[in-house]
């Protein structure tokens, strides 16, 4: 069960090349993604109302698709505009067509009831087109339910277990720094701070500091149902970065958007950003490329191993540690959001999504 | 569930080598063919029903197959005959067996109630040992249901879009011929004419027309529930074919056994046939092993992409559409022979098949 | 379903080194094995109480366990002792752990009720330590129900049709042997005799004996619910072998342990041990290593071919005949058992296992 009146990312906006197409599977639903001869993108149920082949099996006849099968031709909103053969085309023949916003360099569906999408709440990411930041950017399909990966990323403690050979530090470290969480409007900030600490080698090797010791910040942000935004950096101790001044030091900026698939897969797009100079953009898309995906790696073999073993014991208990706390907050968000539209469903007398 | 009261292809009479055996499930049965030493072909069931294994794992002998396991000995009614280290043989020792009838090359199996089973009905094929037509086959395991084979037969207007590439030509010209459908007594024939139209690539390959124009039929006949021939050819235009005349013309004779493996998967025998000269066998068998498994391939693709995408929604809607005809009398027939059959079934009270 | 008041074979002693990790599946659970700093085994269920992550993932520190996600610390009994960032450890805090017996190179668990495990119950085989025996082993996992290998090793007329290229011989000598079944007090005795039989290949191979013929045994014991010990040998013919006097000919003795993995998976341990002179222990043992893979790589084959038959027809029924005796002995203990365990859980109202 997903909750469905939201925005989800579909895909990155480069996987959609003008007169290609894109099959997807979201939410448990096979879509087919492609772009109308202005360049937006439209996105249909990925199969023919007539036999149920993909639609993706076909091919886009300008703003249209057509079935490979017997050559039924679909609009861009679903509607069946020919039969081959017969004059006339049955009502009934049409596929559901889904909300699109291309925006940041991300293609965000809705799936949803259409009528309450607004693209308002689309989340932002302005940083993509902003040349200060560099950016990297892939797309896993991970063996493991979305919330596992929101989890991981919600309690950054396991960075010293599970990135020991990459960016952890000292485990004690993450274990011990102050944290605060913070309930946003539709959303959990936790902040992290570790004030007047030695910066990871990571740090060291991306940045000159003034001084040995540097204040240090982790900033979590969740936008249910399925983004979270981590920001990190440092910069020289007792510049008053917790006051609010975090220019000149190191940055960190990473967005982790966790799309159903099924209820055991996902699509987890992620894009790494570092602040810095333009014109070193080609070295440290290639620092990032090295780095990143290293790392995403462990947590991947992590939360599959956590759904394999959920699928095991699926009605075993799961003790509370501290640090859950923001985590919590997410899953707690995204329980209010399921119950809200159930409750909504169910007071739609004879209606069903 | 199938129809189990009739013949069903269940190998190519080449398939099964004497002294040899060959395992296959039909019909959701594990079976094992082999022939008798008076070269006959006989079918038992492929569990020994000591132990459970199959007993093409074990060996023929004489008339008898042994298995493998601990020697138990059964003759080709499915009796067991012999029980190592023992005089007396159990009564409940034996095995299912099933009627086959050998013709035209083909090895036919009635899996039903054996007291149904008549000769007279096994579909003919007499081209097979007619040395004016020249032909070659195979079997494809398709991962679909049995009935979407016969629905891709059943409705050739896919011929422009699925097989583009192959023998498609305009997909107008299939959408738009005289399409005329009859209900024999036991099956459905579809006439399709193309009258005065250019004949296709693999036409003019293949024969030497004495007009630029052709008058092309195609004749599609369904054999419940599981067989299809497809007649189609061409002769100069204006020469009489519609009218009865075929001769000295291009023709072509598709055979399609669709014998179900379970529901959703299939084994697929096919031959394909061509009018012509003797003496030219060799090279005509070259030309259609080129050709016809590459058609053949495009179908597979497609009814296993439908199987999928059943799978995956099993109950959404299909829209019907004109050229559905043909194949909705032929899963009418099917069904209604289904529905036969339980009532037959329900009828015989303390009976169960 | 398995008997749970029971050891059984968890792994070969060598298989879990010090300081490092085994994990294996026992009895559909699955279990992290490690050695403790004073060298004797731990057993705990591989699952951290708080994330679910396998503790097998994570590492050794000294006597404990540490997750690899978010550093939780477990000691052997599979309590937590350490969650970092936090002073309290919740009461709940804990995973499984299990009674563990190292013996005859052997590793045994006991996944019952721990209070009823007692050592002296632990199966010996002392040969593994006897200078006189010389012995292989290895570990297959086979994709096959554990009870389908102890009704292997429980017949072995099946030895002249499965092992007809190994150590098979003739069929006949196997089905016509004497036999006779004998219930222990927990287990059975199967014992055949060949009396002045000609000895096989194998044991020629291995042997010089005095006479041509021999007087050759078979003596099968089962100790529920897993064990099967297999001692053959045969010694020149008249010299009363049967009286009890077995000295100074061939001998072997195969120990079979069928620890289940899942219902339908079984971890099959076995060892082979041939009696004879220490300082040839070097080629003794390559010669069974040669030949022991073979004969166990032909069962394995049929007992999985078996279970893949009863996964088609698990109700389909199943013919008895006289040499199922043997195993029909080992299957009616072990369903006391099962009984006398299900019995025990539905008398203590309001526990579970």
């Amino acid at each position: 069960m997903f909750v469905m009146d939201a925005w989800y990312m579909a895909a990155w906006a480069d996987e959609i090349e003008k007169g290609g197409m894109l099959a997807r599977k979201l939410l448990n639903r096979s879509l087919v993604l492609y772009r109308l001869e202005d360049g937006t993108v439209a996105a249909l149920e990925d199969r023919c109302c007539h036999k149920g082949l993909p639609l993706s099996m076909g091919c886009v006849v300008g703003d249209h698709l057509q079935c490979g099968y017997h050559g039924l031709v679909f609009d861009k909103h679903g509607k069946c505009v020919k039969v081959p053969g017969q004059e006339r085309i049955p009502a009934s023949a049409k596929v559901a067509s889904y909300r699109v916003v291309e925006q940041d360099h991300i293609v965000w569906i809705w799936m949803g009831d259409a009528s309450k999408a607004t693209c308002e709440t689309v989340p932002r990411h302005e940083i993509h087109d902003d040349p200060d930041w560099t950016w990297v950017k892939d797309r896993y399909l991970i063996k493991a339910n979305y919330q596992l990966i929101t989890d991981n990323l919600m309690d950054l403690t396991h960075v010293g277990y599970v990135h020991q050979r990459t960016i952890g530090g000292t485990p004690e470290a993450h274990s011990e720094a102050e944290m605060s969480t913070t309930r946003l409007e539709s959303g959990v900030r936790i902040t992290r701070w570790l004030l007047d600490s030695v910066p990871p080698p990571s740090y060291l090797a991306a940045h000159t500091f003034g001084t040995p010791r540097v204040d240090r910040w982790m900033e979590i942000e969740f936008f249910p149902p399925a983004v979270v935004r981590i920001h990190t950096g440092a910069v020289d101790t007792g510049t008053g970065a917790r006051e609010g001044n975090r220019a000149g030091g190191f940055a960190f900026m990473g967005l982790n958007l966790q799309t159903p698939e099924t209820e055991k897969t996902t699509h987890y797009f992620w894009s790494g950003a570092r602040l810095g100079k333009p014109e070193r953009a080609a070295d440290t898309k290639a620092e990032l490329l090295q780095s990143l995906p290293v790392t995403f790696g462990e947590d991947k073999i992590v939360v599959e191993a956590q759904q394999t073993a959920l699928d095991e014991n699926p009605d075993a208990p799961h003790v509370m540690i501290a640090s859950d706390a923001g985590l919590a907050h997410a899953r707690r968000i995204v329980s209010e959001l399921l119950a809200k539209e159930a409750s909504e469903r169910s007071g739609q007398t004879g209606q069903t999504q």
